[in-house]
């Protein structure tokens, strides 16, 4: 038996990675494949507790090494309990967010610097990568009105609209820096738009 | 106003780091200083909930990744909220476990390898080091006696005495590295004896 697939999905808030994870999921299925959909952080017990202590308000502030640290252990404990097991079991695994939103929220947004991430990544991931990465591109205000019109907002949505600037280049320079892995689908056009650009991805990609 | 002094205990179970720690707290407010007596994991309010994620009992394991990233997420929170501030206030900081626990736990204990940790404590502490470490040193067996006797136990008091006695030997050759911070008290004694030792160290460092 071989080995599944590692797909994750990547972007800023409201760019549409949870409506699209569900539509790969959807399409890998109707092509025989077992498909594990999950996200980060979460995606094990200890994981999604890690994500509920990490989003959740704190008087004190989070400062940003304590975020970064947080999501590598619920990463850690998400690969060790969910992803490699399917893998290993043949199964695809859909992922909504990883190590990427690292990169780029704590990394370029917050400001700690690549090194930082990147030892971290050594930590948790050693070589281990994602087999395709797809980057949903949005302007910042355009993700923010779509993830409003969604409903919740978290500690996340509240930034600033320069740090979500930062996040969306890192976003991009790290898909332009590694274009095997990468992606990046244009996600300003009506969704059936966007889902058409996917589907051809996937077609070309998987 | 001056800086704070920054002292730290170390050791394995039951080695009485908890009792002492009062112990120089009392010793420290009897010369006039103020003092925040605090511990690790913990000494905040986010810290004291990632030290209830991390020392609870997860049916998927707590890999020692994810321990080791939870332990210096709550270390950079109670750094950020508690310690500096203090010693910022010309206060004395009195901590029950800090950095070397790390090294002797998640890196010498679990074998996650001492590279790793290093790279957390430059993340974390960037070069803030404790004024004096006070190791209290026993026999891994005494210590979870003494432990037991206590009550509580908790996973970490759960492992193999091999486990206990690689944690043992790093906070020896930690100590044996850097003399002029850390200084290594026998724990075998009596306490009253024990106590002895203490305050004739705080009289010849403080
Ligand atoms: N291309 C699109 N055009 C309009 N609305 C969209 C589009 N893609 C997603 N949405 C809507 O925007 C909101 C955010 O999408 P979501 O998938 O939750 O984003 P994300 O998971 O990336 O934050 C949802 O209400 C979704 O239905
Ligand atoms: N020198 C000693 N002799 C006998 N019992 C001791 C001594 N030091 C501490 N104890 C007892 O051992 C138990 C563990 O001590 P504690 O301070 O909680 O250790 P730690 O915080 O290092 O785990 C406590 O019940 C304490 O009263
Ligand atoms: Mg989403
Ligand atoms: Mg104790």
């Amino acid at each position: 038996m071989s080995r599944g697939r590692f797909i994750t999905l990547e972007g800023g808030e409201g760019a549409g990675k949870s409506t699209h994870a569900a539509a790969i999921r959807d399409w890998l299925q109707a092509r025989g494949r077992e498909v594990v959909l999950t996200r980060e952080p979460g995606g094990s017990p200890l994981a999604e507790e890690i994500r509920r202590v990490v989003l959740q308000p704190w008087a004190e502030g989070v400062g940003a090494e304590s975020e970064v640290l947080l999501m590598f252990a619920a990463r850690a404990a998400h690969l060790k309990a969910t992803v490699l097991p399917a893998l290993a079991a043949g199964r695809d695994v859909v992922c909504d967010r990883f190590i990427d939103s690292s990169y780029a929220y704590q990394g370029a947004g917050k400001g700690l610097g690549e090194q930082h991430i990147a030892a971290l990544e050594r930590l948790v991931l050693g070589d281990f990568r994602a087999d395709l990465t797809l980057v949903f591109d949005l302007p910042p205000e355009q993700g923010l009105a779509r993830a409003r019109g969604r409903g919740e907002v978290n500690r996340f949505e509240d930034e600033s609209l320069a740090y979500m600037g930062r996040v969306r280049e890192c976003f991009l320079r790290r898909a332009a820096a590694d274009p095997r892995r990468c992606v990046v689908i244009d996600a300003a056009p009506p969704l059936e738009r966007v889902r058409e650009s996917l589907h051809a991805v996937l077609e070309g990609r998987l």
